[in-house]
């Protein structure tokens, strides 16, 4: 076993463990309910948002803001709902304060009038810092689990 | 963003954050396993039960349990299991000690020998109050996303 | 209620109640992850395996090992990928230390190239013991929901 993943067996500090928790509760309301601007604010102005499933990386949170805006505008006119758990988080806290953060990641999709069902499983792997002490997502790295 | 949306974004003390949780473990636990009564204790005696998938609002806790019960035997009479999943929880803790917490909440439905799937996908918001130190839920509120 | 569901509804203490989610969390990524010996590891020596979905008990870290692998090479030939989630835990610190901790659990399967749907949804029931201050399963039992 690697020293990182040696790392995540170790329990953080109940503190980190639920400002993390609290964190993606947060940034995952704001995406959803459509504040993609605010969401963007949770990346650090030159995070990085990469994903499998998406052609290459977006850095900077100006791009990020518009990729969400762009998804977000898509699913309004299929008048479609996308929900966001983060579950199953492990947390590793860095000799410098930075953390990461690895984690589940379902979307439930919702159409009007129709069934909720999964529509994407993930592993997300943030790396998390603190910006005027505050927890931003400095990489965030979304891995779905139907694409090799 | 408004004041509440954005109350929202800050983490409350861990000790609350985890007494919110243990709350809605212990609380889905009663309403799934089929001990009704126990679960409409959890409502405070003039507690507001209302849904968007509901035709009014259910106000007081004998009404609450009366509901609840109705609901579990035409459940036990299809042979389906149902098993509550809140999540993704933000806590806004008020200058007079309530508690408003958002919440995702998704339906699991298990019929007897079948597959088990997502039957609705909720957003449920709860306001909480002390009575003798515990908490109990004076209003829930339960969107279904499928609803508009 | 019996003493031991009533006791399930009293919140334990915070660092308790997070030192079994991150356990939680750590243990799926490991069996879900392929690493079956490590994840064997998490279980007592003595420790027990049982399910409503299988056959008989499994007893023995050894035996929960082979059959986790066995289970991991039967996913990987049908290339498909595993995710455990457990939530809605609650926790009942004994006397002597012991923790009994229940949780829901799903399996999300994720076929390569295809849709995350729910395979199974169970009750965990887990009795969490000590070894050298580190929380080993000593007996787990899981029921699934479709079957009676």
């Amino acid at each position: 076993m690697d020293a990182l993943l040696e790392a995540a067996g170790k329990p953080v500090s109940g503190d980190l463990y639920l400002e993390v928790q609290q964190f993606y509760a947060w940034q995952m309301r704001l995406l959803d309910d459509g504040l993609t601007a605010q969401w963007a604010e949770t990346f650090t102005v030159d995070g990085v948002f990469d994903a499998n499933g998406h052609p290459h990386p977006v850095q900077g949170r100006d791009k990020i803001a518009a990729g969400a805006l762009a998804a977000r505008k898509a699913l309004d006119e299929a008048d479609i709902r996308h929900r966001h758990w983060l579950g199953m988080v492990t947390v590793i806290e860095q000799d410098n304060g930075d953390v990461l953060a690895r984690s589940y990641a379902t979307v439930v999709e919702i159409p009007h009038g129709g069934k909720a069902a999964l529509k994407f499983h993930t592993v997300c792997e943030d790396l998390l810092v603190r910006v005027d002490g505050v927890l931003k997502i400095k990489d965030r790295q979304v891995i779905r689990d139907d694409l090799r």
